[in-house]
């Protein structure tokens, strides 16, 4: 799309600092890192969100996402890492354009997971069987 | 594993408000949900992280993950999802086998994203040149 940052740096109109590529996807920094390190893999086709990614896309994106998780626990000798994806605003998904977050982790880095709650009594079926109803 | 959470859920000895279940996958609520229709996917085949997750396996979850998602989007009438995974403790991973989270997003439901930070000069260009040594 011709409007679209992450399209653009796909094509290399804008410059990324860029950590991987193949035919179909790319990989290059967050320039605003929750931790030294985080990047963000990108289908390289256009789609708006993970839901538009088609089949063959789904197919290969984990090996990648693995591949490169692998090499930033070794380059930033990280803890752990937490891969994201944030699908609609409401999620906190900035750009239009499909992409997946690996952020390195260290112990005592201080990044605090969601508060969780519960569910009352006969809610977790009715939403169970809601689901269920969709797939 | 015979002292594995998840790997008794997916053999039914304990029970869990299941969504879903093919051959290599088992889907179910997150019992502390973040918020209503918190699931997580789990591969049936015990692997204690997503890196240890084999090529068969990385191949076919996201196919299941957006089936899934989307069924929690239209059973939750929710604005958007994460897709979560805490890949080793000091990333949050609680349980020691491979899941991932769907966390269904509403506007306004008020959960923070974590904090961004910046590159010092040249710093982005060396983490770039050390994950690519070992990609």
């Amino acid at each position: 799309m011709d409007d679209c940052l992450f399209c653009k740096i796909v094509k290399g109109e804008i410059p990324s600092y860029k950590v991987y590529e193949d035919k179909e996807f790319i990989a290059f920094l967050d320039i605003g890192p929750i931790n030294k390190g985080h990047t963000l893999i990108v289908p390289k086709k256009h789609s708006e969100t993970f839901m538009h990614m088609n089949e063959d896309e789904l197919g290969k994106v984990m090996h990648v996402i693995q591949k490169i998780a692998n090499a930033i626990m070794k380059a930033t000798k990280a803890d752990g890492f937490n891969l994201m994806l944030n699908n609609q605003k409401a999620a906190g998904q900035v750009i239009g354009h499909t992409h997946f977050h690996i952020i390195p982790r260290f112990h005592g880095d201080g990044f605090k997971h969601w508060a969780q709650g519960k569910y009352k009594k006969n809610e977790a079926v009715k939403i169970t069987n809601e689901i269920k109803r969709f797939l």
